[in-house]
């Protein structure tokens, strides 16, 4: 039975992701009837770390969050550090927030939530060498294999990506949460 | 005629440096008299983004600041990620501002500042990148080709290495500073 049949996942990513923190989150979501979608700043071909390669569906600057139903952002250290400079991927970040959708974020993935200024008082996890930025931002940074607060999801690395898939898709299933918020 | 021929500095690093941002600084100082150590996180050799390799002379784990008169940090994402991570490497590197002792920083080589929590109140540029994180910890970003504040030397990438060496082997040349501080 699809859990998530009629929703619509946006991930966000560019070059030099950590290949397993796309495909798994979206094998997870695909397989219990989702929609997903790849999202980039440039059209074309994105390629991961270890040399994945998937198409682009849509650029960062003609998606609107309002299409869809959360958001995933795969970790990758390179990925991450391009990805926040990217002014329309940060502003489509950050609508998830205000309009109370899923977010899930794994590893370097978060550093983009600090540009878009969401992580103050969330409880949330990240690859180690994030912590210090997290928590300058705000955020109630804790070492745990997947933290849920309010329809955000994040985890640290890879190993953990059975937990996170599965607070992913149950997280989407239940939809909006008023707590999830700028 | 040397001008720096008694000074000792510190260049602290780890796999995938900016090969450039270690190169160019090492030649200016050496050029100018002072003698250079390669320390890092683990013995044996490092090896920069575009295949540099260098051998490391010192484990971060065996240094003391003591021993120096300045320090130099290059750039690098994933060297500048993993080095922050490396607890001696973040208190050797927080030793030279409370010992009042030049610091450069190049690129993403500031992350580790953030870690040593000594970029509050001063004045500094990076890699655009860590903007966001460097105005978090407290520093006043600026996006300027090299800027110095009391014997803190900051630039952005490796465009910006020749005004960065001039002004890295100018404020070794002065020595200590009192606004130089954690």
């Amino acid at each position: 039975m699809a859990r998530i049949a009629d929703k619509r996942i946006a991930f966000l990513l560019t070059n030099g992701f950590e290949d397993s923190e796309l495909t798994a989150p979206w094998e997870a979501v695909t397989a219990e009837g989702a929609t997903a979608t790849l999202i980039s700043p440039e059209a074309g071909e994105v390629t991961g770390k270890n040399g994945f390669t998937q198409s682009v569906d849509l650029v960062s600057a003609s998606v609107d969050a309002a299409d869809f139903d959360a958001l995933v952002l795969p970790g990758g250290v390179v990925n991450a550090d391009h990805l926040r400079m990217d002014d329309h991927a940060v502003a489509f970040a950050k609508d998830f927030f205000a309009q109370h959708k899923p977010v899930a974020v794994i590893c370097h993935g978060a550093w983009i939530l600090t540009e878009a200024d969401v992580v103050r008082d969330r409880t949330m996890t990240s690859y180690p060498s994030l912590a210090t930025d997290l928590r300058n931002a705000g955020a109630h940074w804790v070492d745990e294999e997947v933290v849920v607060d309010a329809g955000f999801v994040s985890s640290r690395t890879p190993d953990d990506l059975p937990a996170f898939c599965a607070k992913l898709v149950e997280e989407v299933e239940e939809g909006a949460h008023a707590g999830q918020t700028v």
